[in-house]
């Protein structure tokens, strides 16, 4: 009789215990590297990657030249700003780079000059509808300068003259980025892919590295793995097609899935950006956990996209990377301001998240196909998973196993299967396992 | 100038006068057969076959022994009932297996002793939402005794000492079942299975074996046909299995489409349960013809299936076998009672059932490609299926015929061809003859 | 790096300035031609050919003999009316033939006799629910004789003798049809065809020529094509079942779309008949422009298909040949009848239909695979067409053309990018000219 491969890890049922309390200790993480000055370089992304190579030792950080080609792009200089604050003729300071670093425009050239209101006004940056929030500006590749502030001060400001000071440096230095590898059972990668890039905001950005660095931990607890992971930890954009350029040959051959982990720490629900591919194996691993777990989240196409899956999924690279989100970036009030705060996101939001990851990256560990060893039914009686007494409706609650066999035919995987049924594939794999221990299913490669 | 393949049996208008009167004579089976005692095995079943023998002389009969293996069962061993009743302490039978074979559980094992109502009750079956309907139990792989009585009857028992009696034997016997071969052009096959293993039920399941019957009998009146007819009567479950087990590589080999005939007798309406596949001959033939004879006509999904379409679609096995049926099984409310008699099925609803069938066989013989043998449209005028005068609207009447044409690539059956166009697929035949008579169409391999 | 073909032609903006005044033109044309006595065969054909070579001069006039076969058909004989009426006793004329070609049945047999209007009766065609309308009708291969009359007119005719003549001939002569080939880059073919077999109607037919000659005269004006083009003008059904039959090995071998301008003179709104094969080259091309060009048209499957596409499409030539037009035949009140008149065409509305095959004709002419030269996105803000500042909703202007480089993989064609990132493709020509001289992206074989 052949017998389930026991190497493979599946059919193990999910075990949400080792996860009880991750999403405190995210929400810790994150208000340790909230205050913290990210940009696409420096010294703020380089304390960033410290920090979590502490929670991952295995983490290895990575150093790219300025000006070192990546495809199309460029390693852009280093930025290093000390301080910035614009002060009034009285020597007020109206703004101050030390009280937010969203005050200062992200890669804002040095300036020190005196100018009048309206001299000034083209370096200013507020909100009119959202009065309160200090916006989040950059301009990585066009030397400007400029302030970050609250429309409701920026009305403040009555005319004559402001003295502007930042006190910043572009220099050759480095880029920074950070990856690990956790071997696995086979060579086969699941990716997971964040950012650290963004200044002081929460759901965007910080709720993606410490959800990461949460599941990473978890990874690393587990006693065997079918996959190997591969997480990475790098500025958006920049750092994704970077990583890309030296990773691409590696990616395109071994990964089978993976995600964009952005935008997983607020209350509000649940959402999922297709992969171009729309239909891989992450996004039906993906698709499949959220209907089931978190249902009415909401879905969005590629052509909605907005993370590094624009990087990933790009037609030369063209990898089957999704993205599952609590509320994605873009579409709540807060998103790109100072609003975007450490009250945005909860332990329980960051929770959420790597719950639902964990039971993603449980499926894919356990998406195996099986068939049927013999023809027709299986008397399942004798298993004690079919009633032995026969009347009206007595079949009914045997129904998602016996739906489970009439599909496993060897062809479909255990996502198929279940999306055909129309139950939680989790929850089927206590049983699953009691029908490969009596011989009645088996794997089958494919 | 290719000719159509006069041997086909082809393009032949179906005709229904054969099939008249059918209904009532399924009827008067139905009737007879309605008060013997069937089970999985047991002289009740042999009576059952040797009936269906007298009207369908090729049919042969067939016993395997019990404890004979078959995929992951075993043929269980032979029941006989010789009687069944309880009485009350006055000696009063509350309940008689002599007055209908529905009241002791299927398989009941031997009992003869005196028990209080209160050691009683685990014993009795009754279903106190329908107080006037003795259910039907069976327990054929676990030994159990038991009563099966309507639940107005059960509450006028009043406490005290009861006797149960039950003499039935289990032993070493066999499991019989039937099947037949009406040999065809081809060695194609089509078949149709129905079963015979429940006791005095009319819609399910004597409706199966009469109207089957019925179809056996107008197939053996046909003067050819395209494919050859496999029929097989037997047990629910284990004899399909058994079946299966026996035949497999036959079927595999042979089979192109099958019907499990099921609840064929009453009256409400039509439904349809698709094949494991979902779009196999068997299902397209089916769906297009109730979709123009029996429109409204609910259809179910595999995950919906019920009876041995379990068996037959099972991975191993995967035949393109669907059913249509009147009221299926479990969707009725006297399913399984004893309110399921000769009242619930009727002449006129077997003759629907057996027309639906008649007509899907036709569809099947005539299913042919047939593609134009000249590109443009031909000159229907000159053959009469075009009118000459050509004035606004004049081509109206023309488009069936058109469409059909249009369609015939010689790639597409006819079933693809009447579904694209929207038409009755068995009231194209005629004309199609006229065009393959003048040489426009002819038929394709494929 | 690679650069885009400089002899394609492609990624040119659809320039809309040539087209000015075309609908005033065709108009014009469609004023001279609506008088002319067209048939199947006759001088009245050849007189509309030779107008049109006038317009068009590559275009070259055929002659095919009458009784020559032509797949499943025979061309007729030539037709020639010299006049016909029909008047009463006292010698008026009821029904002339010199005031509307209308009046007389297509094809009529000779007649020169007196009748009772009881006699008459079956002769006389007229439309009660339209009784200012003449009907057009014909009798071509059918001997027959009749006068076709407003219902109104019909009326008045009180019982006594008429005097029915009717002098025309019928006589081995010839059927006249005429095509032209446009030669571009590749031998590839865009095929337009139209009909000249209707006497004095506007919309359905005289429209459908002078669209294609204005269609013509603008290709031959082009600096360059990159497609062959064939445009036929026929009797409708057999002028294009003798096309083809003539043409069949080099139709197949080389057309790529085609279309069957008719009813493309009013203003109504826009349609589509779809071709046969449903989602070819010339189908994708037509629902593109329309969906973007003419939203809201009605498009009709193959099923409803009514002209020449009957021919082109059918089985033996299956070529990719579907319909735009403005409404359709069939579809409009005044088909068919004298009402379909100059006044029902207009300048407006001819210039429309000119206008949207133009642009489906600049969309195939410009439907390239493009795939990005590198992975990742490209840094589009050093072309200018990014913002570099990057603050909350800077990214949505460029998202059309970062969708447009999310699909340009080398496998889809741009019709098919366009469509999947919904945006107008020749909308999109101008920004790819810009990418492509950068060399983001280059084009691909396929």
């Amino acid at each position: 009789m052949q017998r389930r491969l026991p190497e493979s890890g599946a059919t193990r049922t999910f075990d949400p215990a080792p996860l009880n309390g991750a999403g405190e200790l995210a929400y810790a993480w994150a208000r340790d590297l909230f205050p913290i000055n990210r940009s696409l370089t420096g010294p703020g992304v380089r304390q960033t990657l410290a920090y979590l190579a502490r929670l991952l030792p295995p983490l290895q950080i990575h150093a790219v030249a300025s000006g070192t080609k990546a495809f199309d792009w460029t390693v852009p200089q280093e930025w290093d700003i000390a301080e910035g604050f614009l002060e009034d003729e009285h020597g007020r300071r109206v703004i101050d780079f030390a009280e937010s670093n969203l005050h200062i425009v992200g890669y804002s050239t040095p300036i020190d000059t005196w100018l009048t209101l309206e001299e000034l006004e083209p370096h200013l940056y507020s909100l009119p509808d959202q009065p309160d929030a200090v916006p989040y500006v950059t301009s990585y590749y066009e030397p400007r300068w400029g302030f970050c502030l609250a429309h409701r001060v920026r009305k403040t400001l009555v005319p004559g003259r402001y003295h502007a000071v930042i006190r910043a440096r572009h220099f050759n230095g480095v880029l920074n980025y950070a990856d690990m590898i956790l071997p696995g059972e086979t060579a086969e990668q699941i990716l997971l892919s964040t950012y650290v890039c963004h200044p002081s905001m929460a759901n965007n950005e910080l709720s993606g590295p410490v959800v990461t660095a949460a599941l990473g931990r978890w990874l690393l607890s587990l006693p065997r793995r079918r996959y190997t992971y591969r997480l990475v930890f790098a500025p958006e954009t920049i750092g994704a097609i970077v990583y890309l350029s030296r990773n691409l040959d590696r990616l395109k051959d071994k990964v089978r899935a993976g995600f964009v982990l952005s935008c997983v720490g607020d209350d509000r629900g649940y959402s999922y950006i297709a992969s171009r591919q729309s239909n891989s194996l992450a996004d039906r691993a993906a698709r499949h956990v959220l209907a089931h777990h978190a249902p009415g989240f909401t879905a969005y196409s590629f052509l909605e996209r907005g993370s590094d899956e624009r990087q990933y999924c790009s037609p030369g690279a063209d990898l089957p990377v999704c993205s599952v989100l609590r509320t994605r970036h873009g579409r709540y009030p807060e998103y790109h301001t100072s609003l975007d705060d450490l009250s945005l996101i909860s332990p329980a939001g960051l929770q959420g998240a790597v719950d639902i990851y964990a039971k993603i990256v449980w499926l894919l560990e356990n998406n195996r196909r099986w068939r049927t060893r013999l023809p027709g039914e299986p008397q399942l009686g004798r298993l004690g998973l079919y009633p032995t007494l026969s009347r009206r409706g007595s079949s009914a609650e045997a129904r998602p196993l016996r739906n489970f066999l009439a599909y496993a035919d060897g062809t479909l995987d255990l996502i198929d299967v279940a999306d055909t049924i129309g139950v939680d594939a989790l929850g089927l794999l206590g049983a699953i396992g009691t029908l490969e221990d009596a011989g009645i299913v088996v794997q089958t490669e494919g």
